[in-house]
């Protein structure tokens, strides 16, 4: 049996992940595998058709944390286990990433950038960052990990999960109810949700309208969480103060379209965290092992939750 | 004996202070007190000739961290002890203005916001922070603080310092070999050094040289310790990637000064740590105990070091 390499990474970098991945898993992933053998399928963005072509694949393990998109793909076989990425390290840059935007605007990065380009010399009061509430929805390895970091930097912070995760020193809410109690609660908003038929198109009219006035989003999950007409009518209406955006419906973010010159919108080329190929593929190789040893894999997708 | 508060800081703003320190220190500060009576001045930029009123003046109390104007004050007396405000809060508001501007250079902030600006959809490759070396000049109350925030961020971090403080987990320099060798080491150097004659002018194009080419520079000090002309020609050659300026040998900073509108340069209007009377008078009033007892004071400011 051998394992495959399923993906439509430019050349460079599927080259890259190839050695890191041989070298983590200790055997070759071979370029060309005769389809009858494979029984494992390591993917990022696979090519149309890869699945149908291993009638005996038996596990796929995604290189990407997100897994909306393979979920979404019809040729992917319902009966073969598919495992996300759980990478430690990604959850420390997603952190670092949640840590500098959150500082960024707690700051009033935005407000003293507009004042520098009009030459605008005034200072504001700066509240102290346990007088600012960070509202995390999704707390999972990225949320549990901005929650700490924030929590470390002095920040009050609540989290929002389906799961009843607790962070010491953070407020759990859960349910409808919960998202409510978090959303009036919340200066700056944080989304690192999982892109699923419950969350597609939470970040909407409704939802800002629970924010207090002059709240912050920050969505570095999906751009399909977002609703960006409402996004931008808040924006306008002066209900929220400032966006975050780092991904969206449509990658690369069309020339057109009016996030990319609103005052109140900081865009990001879907930086906020990049898988690590290094770290990434010691976690692959190690739940290889564990798929191939009949251990419990980590990452396990259950395709109704949607993540 | 009384107390007198000398300050030409605004109505409203001196009115606050006055409130806060008489709180604080249990007991009335009257507005015109006797002079023959005052014994201790609490001092915030003070207006002209205030000393020469104050006939049997003991103790001088700044209500900043930096004293280096009152230093210069030749109508302040040379034989009363000044001590100038050192506020634990205050090194956590510097550590993290330093953490604020630290992350926002490490994660590429200025450049996706030019990017943006262009509407320009390119990634580039994101360091992890142990791979960034933060260099720190000056290692009281603030630099330390800084350094532990900018540690448990990840980021690798070196310190220059007179007094041969020490940091868990960070590579401390001191004297002349011991700057070029944190230069040389450097991607992000942050200044927090007092100023003094032997620190005023240090950012000048000597030092910009030992860094290395692509560093970028954080001011967050005084304005003195820049050689403005010098950091606009190591930005416009390329050797230095950006800088982030808090403070300024004028300030407001004049509408027509370069540094505005350079593309390489985050301008803030002195805001990095203002000083928080709420925590700051509490200081003070123990400060003013101690000296009323006959005990130490803390921040006793030695004329000869200039801080």
């Amino acid at each position: 049996m051998s394992i495959a390499l399923l993906t439509r990474l430019p050349a460079a970098e599927a080259a890259r992940w190839r050695g890191l991945l041989e070298e983590a898993l200790g055997e070759a992933i071979p370029a060309k595998p005769d389809p009858a053998t494979v029984d494992i399928a390591l993917v990022a963005n696979p090519p149309a058709g890869s699945f149908e072509a291993l009638p005996n694949l038996k596990f796929i393990q995604s290189l990407w944390a997100g897994v909306d998109s393979l979920l979404a793909d019809a040729s992917r076989p319902r009966n073969v286990p598919l495992a996300r990425l759980i990478d430690p390290a990604m959850a420390d840059t997603m952190a670092e990433a949640v840590a500098a935007y959150v500082l960024d605007l707690h700051r009033q990065g935005p407000l003293y950038r507009q004042q520098q380009a009009k030459r605008v010399w005034k200072q504001h009061l700066q509240p102290r960052p346990a007088e600012r509430r960070i509202g995390i929805l999704g707390m999972g390895a990225m949320g549990q990990r901005s929650a700490e970091v924030l929590r470390a930097l002095g920040f009050t912070v609540s989290g929002w999960s389906r799961t009843g995760a607790t962070v010491e020193g953070v407020t759990m809410q859960a349910g409808d109810d919960g998202l409510e109690a978090l959303l009036t609660d919340t200066d700056i908003l944080v989304n690192l949700l999982p892109l699923t038929k419950e969350t597609r198109g939470l970040l909407d009219r409704l939802l800002f309208g629970q924010l207090p006035r002059g709240a912050s989003v920050i969505n570095f999950a999906r751009g399909g969480h977002l609703v960006a007409a409402d996004l931008l009518a808040a924006l306008d209406d002066g209900h929220l103060d400032h966006a975050v955006l780092d991904v969206f419906e449509t990658e690369p973010l069309p020339a057109d379209d009016p996030l990319w010159r609103h005052a109140k919108v900081t865009l990001l080329p879907h930086v906020a965290a990049s898988t690590d190929p290094r770290t990434a593929a010691a976690f692959v190789a190690a739940n290889v092992r564990a798929w191939r040893a009949g251990e419990p894999v980590k990452g396990l997708v259950a395709a109704e939750r949607g993540y």
